[in-house]
């Protein structure tokens, strides 16, 4: 029997170069850059068809399978030179493309690190750089470094082609060591570059005053980075080395983990049931989520992110990264290694990327999954008998993590016990900085290290959640609770509070309303918890951070329409996963994001629902947070209500962990005073 | 060279041994019942003297240190058999009191243990609660059991007395089992005692209804408990037993901890320093918190909370605790065990109680101190290289956990290595019920088991900060970030946002306000942070969660001011630590609490200023509450902000853990679909 990936696997290599194959052949004698390819997941119907098999154990070998899809998107390169942006599906069982498009001028297609090779490549070819180059004085021994950056949204002026920007920055070279920071040493200078025609057509002049100095003035020294000094992460370039205190705290498993793997994608643990796969979009994604024998959702994935930069003077208002539309959260996904990014037992998850060549290439550790112990899980002491039972709290993590030229994130979907699923970002990484005179301090951010202001900004995400709460027809309820003035009726002592709920009936966005204790829950109309009589669910109580503060006729604000509201609440629709629509490279508004989607305003009662949870961070940088920042950390926590009929963790043993110790004296000395 | 306890060690049982026999002597030929003795903490003047010498290694035998000075409270009983509440302070090594008061009728002394036993111990030989339950038909095996409680604040019908309440609820014998869970077979009556009489003077009747059956209706059945079943939690009654495949996790130190105790209460931790003490009102304390030879604050601890429950039919309006104030929040410690309650090499700490006798008595590991592991600390990929830095986010725990009847709660002190203080508190424990009739359901909370009703209640913390950012005198600032319309002047693109920031000059609240992200700062005005320029400081955004729901002119409202807003700034006084006021137990309005402090309008600005950080839950249960609530989880996160020139965890090693391992094979098999 020949070995059958699950529908919801990821591509393996081979199924990637068939695509690949198949792509080529549709397009002989021309010239084909690919971008990716990746799994098209298929139509839910038929996938909920297959796992209903799966479910009940009547799979197979000759049960109806989902098609193998592969998205792939790639440039055909004309006779002149021109690429235009191709997507095919291609049925890769049947080695046949069964979509094609050409994908219009509306959107650009996301960048690709070849893409910025070149403009760093064009950048020191240009006269037009070099010449900008040559109003300042850099000390002997520095270089220049270019970050390759998004351009973020157009500008009103800006002919509608397709740009990349420059950032950048001078590298100490004499520290002869390749991971000096040169973030440490920014220079005023934006060098643009029309991807079409591979020209840096401007170089932008930012201003680098303090306040007072207006948004455009020009107050830069030649001596452009006389002010700013080394600061380094490296261990071997920090000034007085590591701390030498700090003693090994191992994570042991003696028996192994307590979770099973098969397949590659199936991960059983503690009675969750779920499936881990990886798209170079969205990065670790998770699917159909069983809960000892019951579904909880069909699909969970972080959708998008945005970080707009709050400093007016131009052209900083282009600082505006889509993380995940942009570039590919996946894409930028670190390889992982073992005793770092995470401690105990560690099943890694390789992850299938594609080369210009359309080749496939292993991006190996792409996803970690450990058990870790987060503390107690639950403690109860009988005060009459003295006797404690206490539970500690283990969760499963799936982790990956993004670079982002200077910033990285954390992701991590934590299942617990205790039916709870919590979805996780760290921030943390280098602050994107520019120059700022000597002396001088600036409304638009903080001084963080000699010449260097770090602008304030925000990081604000969207956690995409199809709920499948035991079925796939859901609806969403929105609890409150309410003071009540106290009155004779019905609250003579005025104790009393009201707890609402009402079932949302239309596609639509709510905001976090802390004052109401306002909860989400995700609930199964038709099936009604026998004790409590209400229907089973899954809450969260929506983060409540600050939305995007840009003006909402701002190109920042126009294209991240997600970033305004903290919940949304769709109708499903195949292929609609992107918080901020599926382009966002360079977009001047947010096309198909979850804003068009409300608008169909579909019911969104008893069907198939997904809702979008937005949340962040107003980032006012700390001199603490450079040269990298300490994680900043946020969860967003799913948890089950009346789902269960008790305590799903009651069942979880409080045995003692036995190779825990009391200090021994030497550490705990008494003296004299 | 005799040993002698710093300032800020609590009192040993020499000691507070030695205050018993002051305060014996002062009363001779009477009847004393000891509450408490534990060390009244110097005036701040004196302390500080002491501090600075201290850290000046200035310190020397002949040095002036503050007197220990132990509180003493206790009954005096007159021949009337009428006990007057009376509060001394002695000085130990000159074993002399040097004041006294009786506490007028205007306070009630915090309740002692051995009152609830004579309520239990009255209850049963009551004639009118006999008489009360004669109206119930309890099963064969069933026995009463009473959970005393505080009588919550006064009706506005009572007679100004002290009073304690029982709830009444049904133990299962017949399991045999000592642990057997009695919360699942509620008994609708509530037992009134006049603690000066030791009188049953009243038996409430609380209504048992549902939905439209009103505030008062009676409605309960004989078969009072007919619809109630067991739902335990001790593991030998769980039914189906025990999970089998949750596999070992250790934490493992080979090397010892990282942290090192001198005489009892200094911890020395990755550059902090400080002291670990603990009192019978507020648990652990933590004193003289410096990092890096450099000063943070003098003083933090969990202050108070209040639990008010919603259900608005009488009595159960009475329902709510001050779980600090009422009972102590330290005397209600438990008893910790290795490998439950953390995991490592854990350090405890004892505490010094005090029995009716007045003598002192140990409490063993009244509080747990151990590292943990917090993921990763901060990490940069440089794309360019391939190079990975990464910390782990290593944290030293101060912990311990209160009972409180029914509920737990677990409180810890986070340090960590960015310069980081986590103050985190974890809602655990059995959920407080009453009886519901068969089948109904109700607007007042969630039915959870058959029979219980859980009400609907709120959980409210206080923690005080008693800041010392570089010094005593600090400020504090609001920092919040505001939106500003796009104009030609100033946001031409629309994408600026405005950071403010203003000085409090005067003590008063302010409120969570995550819209504007306001946040916290506490700074010292004198001490400017070279690198930014700013005033060095401290943070922290208020949690924004839902304030005390109660109506404001509800006696619920009125005793707990302090939960009616998230932050309240007060200028420092001696002794003033208690956000809902010194005496809480029946209180009628919040007295000295920090709603009075702040009407002394002080200056608050470059002063001994002191913050106060209320948040909670609105806690609406669901049924996976039952029986034992797995933790709900709040964490205040006070940071470093431009306190330290870059980020201080900068020089924490990037080793890789060696103790981490791949999965085998044998956990991820590959099977045929």
């Amino acid at each position: 029997m020949v070995f059958t990936p699950h529908p919801l696997a990821i591509l393996s290599e081979e199924e990637t170069n068939i695509a690949r194959d198949v792509i080529l052949a549709q397009h002989p004698n021309t010239v084909i850059d690919f971008r990716e390819i990746y799994l098209s997941e298929p139509p839910k119907t038929e996938l909920l068809e297959f796992l209903a098999l799966e479910h009940s154990g009547r799979l197979s070998p000759t049960s109806p399978r989902p098609a193998r899809l592969a998205l792939c998107q790639y440039d055909v390169i004309g006779s002149d030179h021109i690429p235009s942006f191709n997507e095919s599906v291609v049925d890769v069982g049947a080695r046949q493309r069964i979509k094609h498009k050409i994908v219009g001028k509306k959107h650009h297609a996301s960048l690709t690190l070849s893409e910025f090779d070149t403009l760093v490549e064009r950048c020191f070819a240009s006269p037009l750089f070099q010449k900008a180059l040559e109003d300042f004085d850099l000390p002997a021994g520095f270089e220049v470094t270019i970050e390759p950056w998004p351009y973020g949204g157009l500008d009103y002026t800006d002919e509608p082609r397709r740009y990349f920007q420059g950032l950048c920055f001078a590298t100490n070279k004499s520290t002869n060591n390749p991971d000096a920071n040169f973030y440490s040493y920014p220079l005023p200078l934006i060098p643009v570059m029309d991807a079409l025609t591979q020209e840096i057509i401007r170089v932008d002049r930012p201003a680098t005053g303090g306040k007072g100095d207006g948004l455009t003035q020009q107050t830069f020294k030649r001596d452009i980075i006389g002010h700013c000094k080394d600061s380094d992460y490296v261990p071997e370039l920090v000034p007085g080395g590591m701390r030498k205190d700090l003693k090994p705290l191992n994570v042991v498993q003696p028996e192994g983990p307590s979770f099973k793997i098969t397949n590659e994608s199936l991960v059983e643990w503690q009675k969750w049931r779920f499936r881990v796969a990886f798209n170079p979009r969205e990065g670790a994604t998770i699917h159909d989520v069983w809960y000892d024998g019951r579904s909880v959702m069909h699909r969970l994935s972080i959708s998008e992110m945005t970080v707009p930069y709050a400093d007016p003077r131009p052209p900083f208002h282009r600082k505006q990264a889509f993380d995940f539309g942009d570039g590919g959260g996946g894409n930028m996904a670190n390889n992982l290694s073992i005793g770092c990014d995470c401690l105990g037992v560690i099943k890694y998850f390789d992850a299938v990327m594609t080369g210009a060549d359309g080749k496939a290439q292993k991006l190996p550790n792409a996803i970690c999954l450990h058990e870790q112990d987060n503390g107690i899980g639950w403690k109860h002491s009988n005060w009459r008998t003295g006797r404690a039972v206490v539970t500690r709290h283990r969760e499963l993590v799936v982790q990956f993590i993004i670079t982002l030229a200077n910033y990285e994130y954390i992701f991590a979907y934590k299942f617990d016990q205790s039916g709870g699923i919590t979805v996780e970002s760290r921030a943390t990484g280098i602050l994107n900085v520019v120059n700022i005179d000597a002396g001088k301090t600036s409304d638009y951010g903080n001084v963080v290290s000699g010449g260097v202001l770090a602008q304030n900004h925000q990081h604000i995400f969207c956690v995409r959640i199809d709920p499948a709460i035991d079925g796939n027809n859901n609806s969403v309820q929105v609890e409150e609770s309410h003071p009540v003035p106290m009155n004779e009726a019905t609250n003579p002592m005025g104790n009393y509070y009201k707890v609402t709920n009402e079932t949302v009936e239309r596609a639509g966005w709510l905001d976090a309303a802390p004052d109401l204790n306002r909860t989400i829950k995700m609930v199964n109309p038709h099936k009604i918890n026998p004790i409590s009589q209400k229907p089973v669910g899954y809450k969260f109580i929506p983060l409540a951070t600050q939305r995007l503060l840009a003006d909402p006729n701002s190109i920042q604000a126009r294209r991240a329409q997600f970033a305004q509201h903290h919940v949304w609440i769709t109708k499903y629709r195949d292929g609609e996963l992107y918080a901020g629509g599926r382009y966002t490279l360079q977009s001047q508004e947010e096309i198909e994001g979850v804003s068009d989607a409300v608008k169909r305003g579909d019911s969104v009662k008893d069907t198939d629902v997904v809702v979008w949870s937005t949340f962040g961070i107003t980032h006012n940088p700390r001199v603490e947070d450079w040269p990298v920042m300490p994680v900043e950390i946020f969860q967003l926590m799913i948890r089950p209500a009346d789902f269960f009929t008790a305590n799903p963790s009651l069942d979880v043993p409080s045995d003692r962990n036995v190779s825990s110790r009391i200090v021994d004296k030497e550490c705990c000395r008494k003296a004299h005073i």
